[in-house]
């Protein structure tokens, strides 16, 4: 790393360095471009930081990010509430939601069960999740969890603490991703989309 | 791009990801992690960004970046203040000083004569560098740019703005990079390591 001759120069290169994904050198660089711009511009970029981690919310109901204290995919009465989607964290209800596939809502569990990261089921809103099916109107739990063993683990967890209720428990299917040659799937996926292999459809 | 529940973390995601590499994707990832940091350590990132812009300032002699009036290079007393580096900008005082075989002082142009750009003489730093010379005590200016077209035709512009003074103008030797293979290297490059060799060092 250059040595700097400005301590304010130092400062905020190291920390933008500590972004992820952001390098000691791509922090000078971007700390270079900002001293080109604008003040204002600068500093527009600077509050709007502070404030997102100040004043983001999560959604009461299903612990999405949100503004309001009921997100707008919980609020919106055009959505069917009789289905919930759990998924490990926001990214994942922006990639449900840009598959344009599904009208339901949505139930974050902030995190997924996983011993070796100390992450247990009290870390995680599966409680709540039991709660929002024992008030009743849920007809169907997904469980869109990461096909790897702690989202096995988090679905088998969740699916025994369903057990008691009415609902109906379902996860994604498991497959040949669209766009793959089946040269490259491995044996496991291909089983599993051979076993739940659908009508074709033309 | 997902579409984004919140206002909040959509404009901080649009402002972050101006920042130079940093695209939209980055710049959500980047946000996500922001939330789970300390309040505190988010707003010192913010607050360093906002400050490097406005309170940097630039050395009065040699337009270095710098938190006072003098850069601390210019200030030093142990450097030599009768030879003087031409670089383009902030980064190359930082390349030139990481070598550790320069010890005099700089003078930064802040850019390179580039008619395509816009960009002229009076854009940069050149009458303060005759000024810097005219005012005497300086023995040598090296011309420290690009190897490029616009670096030369800078070069050139300089040293004739140079030619009436008591002053040996030298550049930058041009020739095979260290640790490059002679079949990479292009002619021109090799032809002038050939015309400019040295003597042999063990």
């Amino acid at each position: 790393m250059e040595r700097l001759t400005s301590a304010l120069l130092e400062d905020a290169v190291d920390q933008i360095s500590r972004m992820p994904g952001i390098g000691k050198k791509s922090a000078l660089r971007i700390v270079l471009h900002l001293l080109k711009q604008p003040k204002a511009d600068v500093e527009r970029l600077g509050n709007s930081i502070i404030n997102v981690r100040n004043k983001i919310a999560y959604c009461k109901v299903c612990h999405n990010i949100s503004d309001t204290e009921t997100c707008s995919i919980c609020a919106n009465p055009r959505r069917d509430n009789t289905t919930l989607c759990v998924v490990e964290n926001i990214q994942d209800v922006m990639s449900v939601e840009n598959t344009q596939q599904y009208n339901g809502l949505y139930h974050v569990l902030g995190g997924i069960i996983s011993p070796m990261d100390g992450i247990g089921p009290s870390d995680l809103t599966i409680d709540d999740l039991v709660e929002r099916v024992k008030a009743g109107g849920v007809n169907e739990v997904i469980l869109a969890l990461s096909a790897t063993i702690e989202g096995d683990t988090t679905s088998f967890y969740i699916y025994r603490k369903l057990a008691g209720y009415d609902v109906k428990v379902t996860s994604l299917a498991r497959g040949v991703a669209v766009g793959d040659s089946l040269q490259y799937a491995d044996e496991v996926t291909l089983g599993s989309s051979i076993i739940n292999r659908v009508p074709f459809k033309q």
